[in-house]
């Protein structure tokens, strides 16, 4: 049985708080978050506290807080030389007190509180300063996840600055997306099978193999006219800079 | 039984081929291509022609060939007063020529020959001059679609620059996200549960709801690290512009 408390109860916490009290090899001994939050059952029973001063005793201190707080957070914790990790892509391990037992336990994906996400295959970066800890994390990892994976800091900040591109930014596209049906009073419904296979093609093709449209045939007069149709100055933009690249990219290649 | 002749057999034909094969409703009648291409069974008995004086009669003829050369090809075909419709999201109906019906008949997908796509959920845009065409256009979608809607020349345009942004330019975003795990010996597989998520997410939230990250939260530490990260200009230029535009987006809700 690995005991776990959450210090911290925002995305990623509440969503590992899900997973991780499914597994009957957890035990989770509370949740400490500042603000009160009232957990539905049937996890009921755990108990949530906010004040730092009643954080008890267990194997392994989850910390999910914004990556500015970690610092200071962790050096307001009252005890030592126990196992605190953290749980952000972009926040290095050393960051951490050095008081306690420093690593990193980073659930590479994007979490909503609005939607469960199932963490079987979405991979746990982990990151420890000894091997027992390290065990320890790979054990807890596992419980929940087909997926475990040593990686360093360094690499882990490149990993979540890609992770920006494949969510944040393609995001922001199915905005931009919605944006122009919208002007047209067409229904967002029309793009989502072509999200959904956009995105499955990759798990079968590279993504040059998957790439089409006018910018890599440098179908000059399609791409004018799109221009000529985009009214908004800042997705104007993107449309030039994507085609550039696009174009840098697959230009020879014709 | 609606009789169809394929006019091109690019990566948009030789998918409808597939699908419209299935039907037991639809007969192709023939498939011209000026590159002659075997096609597997259980469909060689459909003849594959390379010589355009061979086209025999049709309910139907879909041409798939590139956009620029839609014109000149409806101009070619020695029948009159026929149903000619082209399958391109980014022309007119109008670049058919008018010696025939003219109309339109775009299924909403990425297509590549190395993956076949299930037709069921596609959205079939359909246009056509007179009210019986458009009839027929739309059963013969049905027979492979529940999604078959009239859209205009005009707003088909914005719908398939819409589809750039979130197929190309997204693809274009999944490669960057390649490029810089390539760069540190990391596997492309790890990103996968997280593109898959996001375009997940967008099923049951808006974008706007499902949009997370650094540029939203406008983190500068984070920003500044990632551009510091960024050892490729053109990846820079990006991130520069989709962090401005999240921020002008969210800044004021923050």
């Amino acid at each position: 049985m690995i005991k776990v408390i959450l210090l911290g109860f925002g995305n990623v916490n509440s969503s590992l708080f899900n997973a991780l009290c499914r597994s009957k090899e957890v035990s989770i001994i509370q949740v400490f978050n500042r603000n009160y939050i009232k957990v539905i059952s049937p996890y009921e029973s755990i108990p949530f506290i906010d004040d730092i001063s009643k954080i008890t005793d267990a194997d392994v201190y989850i910390i999910g807080i914004p990556d500015d707080a970690i610092s200071s957070f962790s050096e307001s914790l009252s005890f030592k030389n126990k196992l605190v990790v953290h749980t952000s892509g972009g926040a290095a391990m050393n960051v951490l007190s050095s008081k306690n037992r420093r690593g990193v336990f980073y659930p590479l994906q994007t979490f909503s509180k609005q939607r469960e996400v199932d963490f079987i295959n979405i991979p746990i970066c982990i990151e420890a300063e000894n091997s027992k800890d390290l065990e320890l994390l790979q054990s807890l990892g596992k419980l929940i996840s087909k997926n475990v994976v040593e990686i360093s800091s360094e690499k882990r900040a490149k990993l979540h600055l890609a992770a920006v591109f494949v969510n944040n930014f393609v995001n922001h596209l199915y905005e931009i997306g919605s944006d122009i049906l919208k002007d047209e009073n067409l229904p967002f419904e029309l793009l989502k099978p072509l999200i959904a296979e956009t995105a499955s093609k990759i798990e079968s093709l590279s993504p040059e193999e998957a790439q089409t449209g006018p910018a890599k045939r440098n179908d000059k007069k399609t791409i004018e006219k799109h221009l000529h149709l985009l009214a908004n100055s800042t997705h104007k933009k993107l449309y030039e800079l994507f085609t550039e690249q696009l174009n840098q990219k697959y230009g020879k290649k014709l």
